[in-house]
């Protein structure tokens, strides 16, 4: 169950690094990004899942040399893809066709979205995604470190991106060698909802 | 289980608005959103938790007419706050003081964010909790739907909000009254992975 696992899940620092995700697990946390919902289900992203030991090491380096990036069983690295309307055709294309209605809605919907504000749109959806995947390792009982401290554009170019994506978060997967050295914060329920 | 609903759930249309979420699990939901992960913990959102008919109207007016605005059993809207600068402030003062260290980290981190940077990185925390709630109805056998497709401005204006928060997407929750329309689309494995 994913809802008993809200508190036992933190974002962990120190990984047990003998100790790999196995083959079945990291199937299961990849199908829930691959299931998420996005606007339109355009996906516009793409996921980079790193296990090699020499390419996590590069990350570490362009990640202000934080452990988890070694550690961890594996690295997922979200990218968001900034092409909207290259995403478009392909999906019409994937898809074999759509209506006529579905098609001028989608492409009005890319048309309508350039530069930083496709990239702030292809960012947000990658984000309901890693959402899915920390879930995904709640349920399953894996560990988890959601991250934005890193060089973007250094782990572009160790990645070798093409122009279109770019790196926005990574989730570290693995099993926590230590508990959390605090206790959770969160800001209180009347803080974080209004009821109207 | 989250896990098992992933094909399950899909994006609502229809709705059977006599059927309304219960307080136990609208509380659940909301719990998933408040334990959800957040860069640095701050949270940087509000969530507004509509469920007023007059209200919902509203809401749907300024939603492109979309039925689900006033069918769905609840409204929640999710709004990015931008003022990163009083929320590193007001995290600290709600935890009682912090470190040294960590405070300066946090104050630096809200100096390098300003205006759209600091919207776009607010409003992507607020996707991951957008993703837990999504996870956490699945979990329920709850339908939602997660829309943007509405007049932003209208909206800020609807809910009366502060200037420093600004409305980003909505997660619709209820009952569907019809399944899915169409099959579920999503692009391949081979598509949104690469495995290194």
């Amino acid at each position: 169950m994913f809802l008993d696992k809200l508190d036992w899940r933190f974002a962990t620092k120190h990984f047990d690094s003998a100790k790999k995700v196995s083959e079945e697990d990291m199937h299961k946390i990849l199908e829930s990004i691959h299931m998420a919902p996005s606007s339109f289900g355009l996906q516009p992203y793409h996921i980079y899942v790193v296990s090699d030991a020499a390419k996590k090491s590069e990350l570490r380096a362009a990640g202000f040399n934080q452990p988890q990036f070694e550690d961890a069983s594996h690295i997922l690295v979200f990218c968001a893809n900034s092409n909207v309307k290259g995403r478009v055709n392909q999906m019409i294309e994937t898809m074999g066709g759509v209506s006529e209605e579905f098609a001028a809605m989608l492409h009005g919907f890319s048309e309508g979205l350039n530069g930083e504000n496709a990239k702030g749109w292809a960012a947000r959806q990658a984000y309901i995604a890693l959402g899915f995947a920390l879930a995904a390792c709640a349920e399953l009982g894996i560990d988890s470190c959601p991250m934005e401290g890193f060089s973007n554009g250094d782990f572009d170019t160790i990645l070798g991106l093409d122009s279109n994506l770019s790196s926005m978060a990574v989730l570290a997967v693995g099993y926590r060698k230590d508990g959390p050295a605090h206790p959770k914060f969160r800001f209180s329920n009347e803080d974080l909802f209004t009821e109207l």
